[in-house]
């Protein structure tokens, strides 16, 4: 069977697909008031959360802007810890609204290494945020958040954490980590399509919100929690994707998040050592490495574009390949959401008769 | 038959609800890259333009935040030509991320007047864009803007045009109007699900761009223009949604402009005739009722909460309510996209026997 392997959007089991015949209703109504509270009940369970949990229409790029604009003012110091492409747009997200952005990079394929954040927040005592990837999509890294989090905390500072690729997918415990705004996108591991973010609010983000003085509008958690006691959304969301991410939460309440966490881990796994067994090099620390993408350097003489069309075109497997540095150096194969190993049992038997046909020797 | 009867999400056809059951694909591939560029084609039919067009993840009111942000700087002058709650809402958007408005109020239920407009750009030298809300959906209004655009551009100010609600039913020449930025989002006329929204952007409007200095990022037409090029956008669109507007443009293209156009109006005047046929009284100034949603007073002794739960219990039919200070006084009905007259009669059969139980007599 073809194979989304990206890190989204991810295929969507046929229920999930069926769902989204369902004819319009009001968004305003009892039945969409209905639907809106299991939704935002279900994806609060996920997050493992008591904190205020808001769907917005947008991407997750989306996402990280509302939360930018919600906590913070323009001239606000935040330590933006980066290790990637993902990271790095969260810090230009902030700049662009003003943010005097204290950098804390780390080098492509390796974690964020909490001493190295503890001595940038002695350095910066100012800094109001820390903005953090958990799961970084363009190396197949996963940040140890519970320890970042420890260290951002015992400096009291607000904790802002894109989760987009890792929520629903891999534990992220929102209150136990005290992780104040968490970002997360539909079309992840949460088996539903793209158009939706969501975002958790704790209770000192709600302080920060008070005197955040960004300009802010369509985003405005303000006007989200007003809506929320309504069961409504300010604006009009997208119904269709709703009426999906309620059939794919169904699934996930239904397996549990232990199990969703385990069957990530086990296709994590069989990817990486799918890929150890043809002889490839895995991009990330594999201490580290993301159990929803996976990055592999692409092997001497093999080009992105001629594998990624083999890939296509004798295997129907789609996979994706670098960004900005790491583009035409490596590739990226998505396991999050709708997936167990015999999907990536399948995509390795492709990847080795692709590579093969392209002159690759183990 | 069940009809939704508001000015949107809008009811769907069902080969539109069909398609929504497509796998996802890759929105960086090319098959997303051919309906990407199809789909902004007949968009740009319905909109009759040459400009660029964009096509955001988001609802409409996010459309209206997209097109301040990039036309404008902190502390400009705004001509906000308001006949109701967008009209408002529009000027709110432009205040919140520091714009000066120069309020141009006309009273609910009446057009603006372009003689009046022109005197306020007249008093007002320094204002730089002028908002207008085409269709007024909560009161029922479309505004003259062959006359306003007239106007406006007489003294060369951008025009930008909140178009949502009545682009793809009510002609809106972009061209000819010449204007600079209009917004219309996916679940009004498109016949698609809520979560898309569109803008064009003329030559003026790059001009205003290159200069405007509002914040922003996850709207920022440079990065659509960018990305559009490639045939995608910036970040993950809602890919299903696209699917759904694909086969709503097509609809629409395969009908005409004309006859859209005709069928609109067709439907208006239907609501209307049939609403003072039942001794109602219209809201609107009838030379400038609009065909896609028809405001009515409720009459002495009948509220709007037991009038919308009969014709929904009684006869499968939703209608919605007013808005703002025409809270409890007014109920408007939708009538845009997939809609005929036959709907609007057996609306009006509905209608007639929900006012009777109730207890009121023409």
């Amino acid at each position: 069977m073809a194979q989304l392997r990206i890190p989204g959007p991810t295929p969507l089991p046929p229920e999930v697909l069926q769902s989204q015949t369902k004819q319009m209703i009001n968004h305003r109504g009892s039945e969409y008031h209905a639907m809106m509270t299991d939704v935002t009940n279900k994806i609060k369970y996920v997050y493992q959360t008591k904190n205020d949990l808001f769907i917005l229409t947008g991407s997750g790029t989306g996402g990280m802007e509302a939360a930018i604009v919600n906590m913070l003012s323009p001239g606000d110091q935040v330590l933006s810890v980066s290790i990637g492409i993902f990271g790095d747009r969260f810090a230009s997200i902030a700049q662009a609204f003003g943010a005097k952005i204290i950098p804390c990079k780390f080098e492509m394929g390796k974690a964020a290494d909490p001493d190295v954040v503890r001595k940038a927040l002695v350095d910066n005592p100012e800094v109001k945020a820390v903005l953090i990837t958990h799961n970084e999509t363009s190396t197949g890294v996963t940040n140890d958040l519970a320890a970042l989090s420890k260290v951002v905390k015992s400096f009291g500072k607000l904790l802002i954490v894109d989760c987009i690729s890792s929520m629903s997918s891999i534990n992220c415990p929102v209150d136990e980590w005290q992780i104040d705004v968490a970002i997360s996108g539909s079309q992840k591991g949460w088996m539903a399509p793209p158009g939706l973010t969501f975002v958790s609010v704790s209770q000192k983000a709600w302080d920060a919100y008070s005197k955040a003085k960004m300009p802010r509008f369509y985003w405005d958690f303000g006007q989200a929690k007003k809506y929320l006691a309504k069961e409504e959304t300010p604006w009009t969301p997208a119904v269709s994707v709703i009426y999906a991410l309620q059939v794919g939460l169904n699934m996930l309440v239904k397996e549990g998040l232990e199990n969703i966490f385990a069957r990530h881990e086990r296709v994590g796994k069989a990817t990486r050592e799918g890929a150890k067994a043809l002889g490839l090099k895995l991009v990330a620390d594999e201490k580290y490495a993301s159990n929803t993408v996976t990055s592999i350097w692409l092997p001497a003489g093999i080009e992105y574009k001629a594998l990624s069309k083999t890939m296509r075109e004798d295997y129907q497997i789609t996979i994706t390949g670098g960004q900005g540095a790491l583009d035409g150096k490596i590739f990226r194969i998505g396991h999050l959401g709708w997936v167990d190993v015999k999907d990536i049992d399948e995509c390795m038997v492709a990847l080795k008769g692709a590579l093969t046909k392209l002159g690759y020797k183990n």
